[in-house]
């Protein structure tokens, strides 16, 4: 709730005038941005939070105003001189310099103007500067006309966007699959360990608790599928449509040379769209994208849902595993330990899946050539991206890894249930089951012991069928009728 | 508001008795469902919308129960008569035969089950009928025993989503090809157009209205790739997991011998999942196609906010083209037309919006082996594939194949422009330019009047610079500083 | 999927022939509906449902009407032959009468203008019989000119919307005062079992099974309040705006004199609203009522969440409560009862919720001086009204009514528990406390059994500490550390 | 993407030690947190957002520990030397001290417990300071045992969170009053602005652009009446329930007396829930105000549509209003401004509508007696109410205030359209003004300048029909046929 203002920067000793079409203004002495910056610093006060939070994105930023500096020298656009202080401040940003001096908010009107702006004033007062001159010496290096020649914001934001969102991913994808092993050596791990099935919370039919965790890792296997898949999309750019995706200005050669200088510089095989019209006003991969990272949250919320209703208790639940402690969860109760990282991942997801809704609002909002609200689409997925990355280790490393099942209750529960009635089906026919079933219900008694009971298997016979790997893969030779 | 109710079902005259564990109900003598049917209507008498709506996937159903009981016949577990009345049963139903005997509400409890045991129990009647025995003689043809042999709803109903989802989406991808067939013919058609692009609503540069519908066109041509490629993954089904996905009960060849059936009865390439388990409980498909519905539906409703945002008017808007008249807009202004057809589009398309937020929440709910509430999933996925095929539909056939461009005064308007002088900056200068520009905003004049009273450019140079097909391809063999 | 098609309408043998700007069309001779409904219905093929299902909204556009012709007349805008056959047959409609005239799709462009031409076409043909003249005599009674004189559908329209919402709203309201009462007669019932209460699903401190239903009802209870709250605001309505709010044609004594009769005819407290321009575009009062309807469904979802949970089992779950069979949950297991009716209220819930979002989007893309997206809001704002009611009924009656508790199994429970140790602090002190709970954890034996042990505490006292209603109200006169 | 890592928290030189059930850890010597906050830490680094950027909220604990104090003084619980101390430290964290030592992320775990932890050992610090003993003497004054005593997170947090809200709502509400104010002035500026009006689009019928300013501000006061409303619900407290809601461990005065000191602390109205269990799993207000905030939202963005559409242009669209310039749009066309602050408050509104959902599933996905999700619900909602304030103020500053409208422009277009000839009805005839309707849309004409020249009307006569007062409250005395 409390915002930096623009007073408290110009409150800085020391000052330089910078001047644009509405008049004059005092910049910090020290700051490598100038007078468009200070503009979007006063226009948008709203969250408090500034670009500098994203550095994937900054460093975008800077790898496609290098990129275009490269570009514009092979075409005889400008000179060396100029040519090698942009391509060396661009190279301090890339490295993670200077990125205090991203100072807009996240949510701003514009288009992302505003950030560009920032990045191609502070690009160009880090050159001056490499060059030994003031900042503010424009007449030497423009913001505009030397660190923007050849770009505009329209194509520039949202290749920074795509650029900082695969760069993004990939730190997800390692999460996701740090989070995967993790399941996969539960499931390994609990791989004989019998346990109740349940349908709509109803004790169903007997599996083991490695199936579980074995199911948990094939959802989160398919969606690094699934993203990997969707992550190719964002690799076309529309670097070179300019203003509305015409290419207005610039030349014939650009577009392609900048765009091979871009891949070079961030290593990613990005291409240039065929119809840069068309691809300057669509947000049409940011809402699958973030689609995907809805279904990565819904995924894992179910996961989550799922470990603290199995460890549910310790007495008056269901009591099938030990999450590891955290944190102690109330003052009074010796061992009142609560789930708070499958908690935390929960509201992860919720945040996800609200992130979702705000990008989804803000595609279907674009008018013509752009959609104005890219911003808030960068915001929202940044945001979603950051959060799952941190979830999934979070819940590999604090959570799964320590899990424990407690098997023998895990054992007597299957022979207390109904449900191990199935299995018997095909040994002792269709109507003795049914007998035995309803016998176990009236009296609370197990279905084991009543067919011990009644002689219809002997001790031998029942261990055999219950055998863990017979339970967990069931398949009979003669084939049975199965249930509804 | 009206639902239909039991005892309207039960006032034909002439019943039969049925019974199951909770007792004997009489049922209708004409009907074909039995008593689980009954007892579903009884139970969700929520919308009054029943699943006979849904003809692909009553059809999908039968083609299930179809491959069943050829899969089940060929292990031996069941005999000719029955499998041959079965699969005729099934082929009726198949075609399109006793659709009204569908009678669940669209959104059920029991996670399909009671959508299930109608499709049993239907067939089984209608088997029985084929074979000249009463209606309810199960102890012949059983809904359970014969007609869900091998089965449970945890995969019947599942794969009958699937498969319907796949076959509606077909005719979805014929509608937008459809659409993107007449948006090709506008945006040849206005080929040589000019008009002003727009960023922010604020006039940018010039483009011509072809590349406008261009670009409309290469958003669904997109559209269409996006969802071929999603579709590939709901040809994934888990029939022969039963209950939990364990298989319990089935002979080990029957899930692979029942998808062989299903693939050919379909004509559909599906194929096993490799975890039964894991797909039995996830959702995750649902939620991503989903995910791909909603931006098809972002980029429609994007597409009809410009259209009708280029036909407001016919004076007071910017009257760029003329949408044809599909309805009288008001009793009184003659020629007060509206466009009907981009505005219910638009509400398609947050139709489907809310779909998928439903979606989302119920694959998120799911718990455990299951997730119970795979019936709104399907219903929220059929209504917004349903009502985007006729959308697509509609906009292409009652709207976009009747536009016209108002071509005089677009290029009026592109001459009127001030965003004109930017592609005259190569040729007259920057510094000329912004004086130029300066002067029209002042002034309210042209800069091409001003252009040529400047003597700057002859009118046969301004001509030239102005051709159509350069402003729509302005990229110079020299460059130029870009704009922002 | 499968749609009325204007073609088959057209099929009916004999044919009357009407004209408008676009030319003439046949409509079918028995059809009360006109050319203007024609259009509408072949512009609009989208859901295949029509606004007949809305018997609500039907009736209250002929209240509307019947109100506007009392008016007319006396300002003498019309005489009384025509004011009387109009009246009775706005009458005629007012009782349920010609409902299945009224065709065109739920979803539909143009702001609502076909279903107020359906209407204006239906009354002024059944005036027309009324007067013994053939359908289509529009000198005589013109569905424009006459019945929807002083009217605009932007006026028409959102009054008929808001009517129809209140009425609807009071079936809702008894729905949830039903419910209300049954949850109430549960929790009565359950006062004296004392159970374990949880929270984060870990064991916590005992209550009783009566204040779990109570706090169901008291939300019940809340939401009914916030509802009557709310549905004040939608008795303002802009009857008498016209067009855009300004009352263009109207007289001025028109607006307080329709809204009299109407308030006289509905018997509701309408009002008119005193910036008629605002009242005509705002669709802020769907956005709030269907926010209320939104937490009426989470709430109920949560209820609903809660009673699966508390009756899962039968033997691996919770197994605190009983659901009362609905249906058959499964076709081997003899006692697998799923419950169906807590599952088919959370797809409501879901429904609803997505409900809300898409009346969302629809309100925010309202522009100037008009909302062309009721359609979608009304159909929303229906659907979620119709669902919701059959669910809290369904609820009540299907589930809660039969609910019965394991109270033997529930004090076990309770004297199992370790978070029993909580209450006995202000009796054996917080540190031997501590010391019994610590054992209990490590024994698995019970804190009761390890204080009668210890000595600490007779028979006698530990009965009298934990009689249910000392659990249930566990305040002390002397205070205590209480947990975090 | 950068978070507050625990080790470096620990690089700190000198450290105390502090101990919980879970071993020793070492604090550093600085910090007036404790081992429990430092687990959260560890456990949560989700954001990278600590909850000190919410002053409110730690305000409110502050506040509801000095209430505690003071009750649990009163009731002889504990003595004046501690009491003193204790209300110190809160005193000096209700003035903004201490800030910096909240330090857990914004998104957690445990239902708000590291939150309400946090405080509790940042005040036991802090008191301990006061009387000069060393951090972590925690056997004078205890985190649990003293700052906490009466209380439980389950009470303590969402009391914290209500009360944060309304705090934070006071100044929304400051802030939509100015921004409503600001459009009243614009309203009363713009009262002789006559203007078309336009439905779907479509040039209606005029008005007078006050008409459109005082709608935005009628919009903005129903907002502000509706949360008013709504924030009455939100006094209502549960502080006295402690763990569940029974009050376990509690004196039986406790709750009233708390309750009173705690409303004289905040001055606020605070009432106690007359059923705490229900009170205190129950986040139904929590939905419902954010529902509030989600249609302030709406109308915000219908405005700032409007806004942009009104100031299209400057040639090529609607071009009826100027918006202030900000910033520079662009680096080549002079003049090219961009609408900045209407569309960062379209995003601010994107992003509200997104919370909304967020805290939605987050309500529904409570469980039993809590709901473990309410951190995600005070982030989402503190989110909302921040970037909704710094909206309505930086809308009212930074644009409403300096919009001039382009009158000249504005008059041109009523005389230029056909829907003026609406008005003319009552004085030359419906099939008159039908006449020149047709003759005006065909040859390109003004309606005035055809009815000039038909002699139908004088040139006074049109002069006083058009008068701006009369167009915009255009009812006749003898009424006429309005238009649909």
């Amino acid at each position: 709730m409390a915002h930096m203002t623009a007073s408290s920067l110009l409150e800085t000793i020391g000052a330089r005038t910078e001047t644009d079409f509405m008049g004059a203004r005092k910049i910090p002495a020290a700051a490598y941005w100038g007078i468009q910056t200070l503009r979007a610093v006063e226009n948008f006060s709203i969250t408090g939070t500034t670009i500098s939070v994203y550095p994937l994105l900054i460093r975008a930023l800077a790898q496609i105003k290098h990129a275009a500096v490269l570009a514009n020298f092979e075409l005889g656009l400008i000179d060396q001189t100029k040519k090698d202080a942009i391509q060396q401040a661009c190279e301090n940003i890339e490295q993670g310099q200077l990125l205090d001096q991203f100072v807009v908010d996240v949510i701003q009107g514009g288009a992302g103007t505003s950030t560009n702006m920032n990045a191609n004033e502070v690009i160009a007062n880090r050159a001056l500067e490499i060059l030994g001159l003031d900042r503010g010496e424009y007449s030497t290096i423009h913001p505009n006309g030397d660190v923007n020649m050849g770009q505009s914001t329209n194509d520039v934001y949202p290749t920074a966007i795509r650029i900082a969102t695969i760069q993004g991913t990939q730190s997800l994808l390692s999460a996701m699959a740090h989070l995967r092993r993790a399941l996969e050596r539960k499931a390994a791990e609990f791989d004989d360990v019998v346990k109740m099935g349940r349908t709509q919370l109803q004790d169903a039919v007997p599996m083991t608790l490695g199936q579980e965790f074995s199911t948990y890792a094939v959802m989160v296997d398919e969606d690094e599928r699934r993203i990997r898949e969707g992550l190719v999309h964002l690799h076309e750019i529309n670097l070179g449509a300019t203003a509305i995706g015409t290419g207005i200005n610039t030349h014939r050669e650009y577009a392609a040379n900048v765009c091979a200088h871009l891949r070079r510089i961030t290593g990613l095989p990005l291409v240039t769209s065929s119809n840069l019209v068309e691809a300057t006003q669509d947000c049409g991969a940011f809402v699958l994208f973030s689609g995907m990272l809805k279904r990565v949250a819904v995924k894992l919320s179910k996961v989550c849902n799922d470990l603290r209703l199995l460890a549910s208790g310790p007495r008056a639940g269901f009591a099938e595993i030990n999450l590891p402690p955290r944190q102690a969860g109330s003052s009074i109760m010796p061992g009142k330990v609560n789930p708070v990282i499958p908690e935390v991942v929960n509201q992860v997801a919720f945040d996800v899946i609200g992130n979702d809704l705000t990008i989804t609002m803000a595609a279907e909002a674009g008018q013509l050539q752009l959609n104005a609200f890219e911003p808030i689409i960068a915001r929202s997925l940044f945001a979603s991206l950051t959060s799952l990355t941190s979830a999934c280790t979070s819940l590999a490393d604090l959570c799964i890894d320590g899990i424990t099942a407690n098997k023998e209750y895990l054992r007597t529960q299957v022979e207390a249930s109904i449900g191990v009635v199935t299995v018997l089906n095909p040994l002792i026919g269709y109507d003795a089951a049914t007998t035995i079933a309803r016998q176990a219900l009236a009296s609370g008694r197990s279905v084991t012991s009543l067919v011990l009971e009644s002689g219809l298997l002997t001790a031998h016979e029942l261990d055999e069928v219950l055998r863990p790997e017979r339970l967990a893969n069931p398949q009979s030779d003669s084939g049975e009728r199965a249930l509804a």
